[in-house]
């Protein structure tokens, strides 16, 4: 391979499946658990604003900067009790290029500190269109004689809307680059019900049984024993559902949005687990990240956000665990 | 509103409504057609290339201001002929933030030669994540005291697979900022029956009309007469599909990917159109971009990659308008 800038390219270890890679950090760490780096303005300390807003104006290089060093500080004071983040993307487009930037080296910042990264990019198109996303962010690009790994994310979420024309391009990389997806099939939203729960004449099931099926088809190749390189997204506001799901996907790992603020709670989550512990991973975005913000956790003060995280983290792992019972 | 870059804010002329401004320019042009601009090395001029890479070196960087230089040489030669071009953000994604920038600066530069922009980014998140995404790409932005727009598209295409909840912070920014969308109903590609064409047990219908429902519904409030500010998408590949939803969607506007390349022609998309020949535009990127690469064009040379791309454009419109009787 021709020379170039690896930043994306990460050291494998023994394993040669990114979900095993996923699965030893989970284990190494008896952390279930994604923190979700979703920065809004509302959420970061005013001090932390009004600093970068004297150095770079009030501009979206100026917001931009104030979430980077909002996240430096959850990742440093997080990272040893954590497998992986979980940047959504939408909040860095937000802020347009400035924006972008700092979602690029919050990803590269994370793995430098040991996280795994997961991509909250929602993308789906189709062909060449998607393989360009998934290249862009799990894969390799070749200019002339070099190669790049654009944003480096070790997994994308992934909408299946169009179907295997947007996902196979994503699981081709997955294939070729030992990176992993997690493709939407219940979404922990309220109106996530209106097409992903209507039931299909055909099956007598609803749409998202349809799609969990693909799911697991789609990771057929990916898999060695055990569970795929293509998991699934299934909200924590839908136990009944994830119970299902979890029976129906033997070899998907489930990444499971909503818990805290949306709702869940670890009670509620132990079927998306199997009997061994795995198979799941919860994820929380404000809960941790705008602990300081809540009653709880209050006593810390804006000026120690990132140990009111830190402590939100190690509640929400008792929580889980507890559930657990380990 | 207090200062700041507007870069995004358009002239908006006598029009309230964003899809009032399209339908304008269409009929000013007599062009119901669209340009997607979507960027491929192999779709590029190999000189441009090495110039661009004996400027930047064979990086990102140089691979994006060789799809600036095709992007802008487009642009000039056919922007008298076209109402608007759709940009395919996936392809600007695939160089990381060197894309992404190009990305931005190909908005900026076709609106500048007085074009619409549809983004085509296919968002769709949940609650305030979509609304981050809406912001980003159509909204403004407030930081402290002033207010920027981000990427500045006229239109986006959104993803409805999470439902309202993705959607409707769209619709917002389209009812507050005079903007418009498309949102996914029935697309281009051939595996995009395995969900949509699902018989829903219900409605005893394909899953895409229950979505074309769902775009009448969400467009309600940002209409006045006629159309309204959400339109569908919906492929060239399907016109006995896109005839029905014509029928289904009275005040939806239809964005019509997979002319040429895909496979559709003139003659198969009469009936995407309303009887005033309006209600629809037709989507070419590659059959355009990439005109001088095809047999009928190969008398421009790469050279002249422009001005195939302005006969493609001509042809197309011909080809387009002849089936419409005009």
């Amino acid at each position: 391979m021709a020379e170039g800038q690896f930043a994306g390219i990460i050291e494998r270890g023994e394993e040669t499946q990114m979900i095993k890679r996923l699965i030893r950090e989970i284990q190494k760490k008896n952390a279930p658990i994604v923190v979700g780096l979703d920065p809004q303005m509302a959420l970061i300390p005013q001090k932390l604003l009004d600093k970068n807003y004297q150095q770079y104006g009030q501009t979206l290089e100026g917001a931009a900067n104030a979430f980077w060093d909002f996240n430096r500080a959850i990742i440093d004071a997080v990272c040893d009790l954590i497998p992986a983040v979980k940047p959504q993307s939408a909040m860095y487009e937000r802020l347009g290029l400035a924006g972008e930037a700092v979602y690029h080296k919050t990803i590269s910042y994370a793995r430098d500190k040991g996280l795994l990264v997961i991509g909250d990019i929602k993308r789906g198109d189709i062909g060449s269109t998607s393989a360009a996303y998934a290249d862009g962010h799990l894969g390799l690009v070749t200019v002339g004689e070099k190669v790049y790994a654009p944003f480096g994310e070790d997994f994308a979420t992934v909408n299946p809307y169009m179907g295997t024309d947007a996902v196979g391009p994503f699981v081709d990389v997955c294939k070729a680059q030992d990176k992993g997806i997690f493709v939407l099939v219940k979404t922990s939203n309220p109106s996530s019900g209106e097409f992903q729960d209507q039931i299909l004449a055909e099956t007598g099931k609803p749409l998202y049984e349809s799609v969990a099926y693909m799911v697991e088809k789609w990771g057929e190749e990916t898999r060695e024993d055990g569970y795929s390189d293509v998991g699934a997204v299934v909200g924590a506001t839908y136990p009944r559902q994830g119970e299902r799901l979890r029976e129906l996907m033997p070899h998907t790992y489930i990444l499971v949005p909503g818990y805290g603020a949306q709702g869940g709670r670890g009670f509620d989550l132990t079927h998306f687990f199997d009997k061994d512990g795995l198979g799941a991973i919860v994820n929380s975005s404000r809960g941790i990240i705008a602990a300081y913000q809540k009653d709880n956790y209050a006593g810390f003060g804006a000026e120690h956000f990132a140990e009111a995280s830190r402590q939100a983290v190690l509640d929400m792992l008792a929580d889980i665990n507890g559930a657990l019972g380990r």
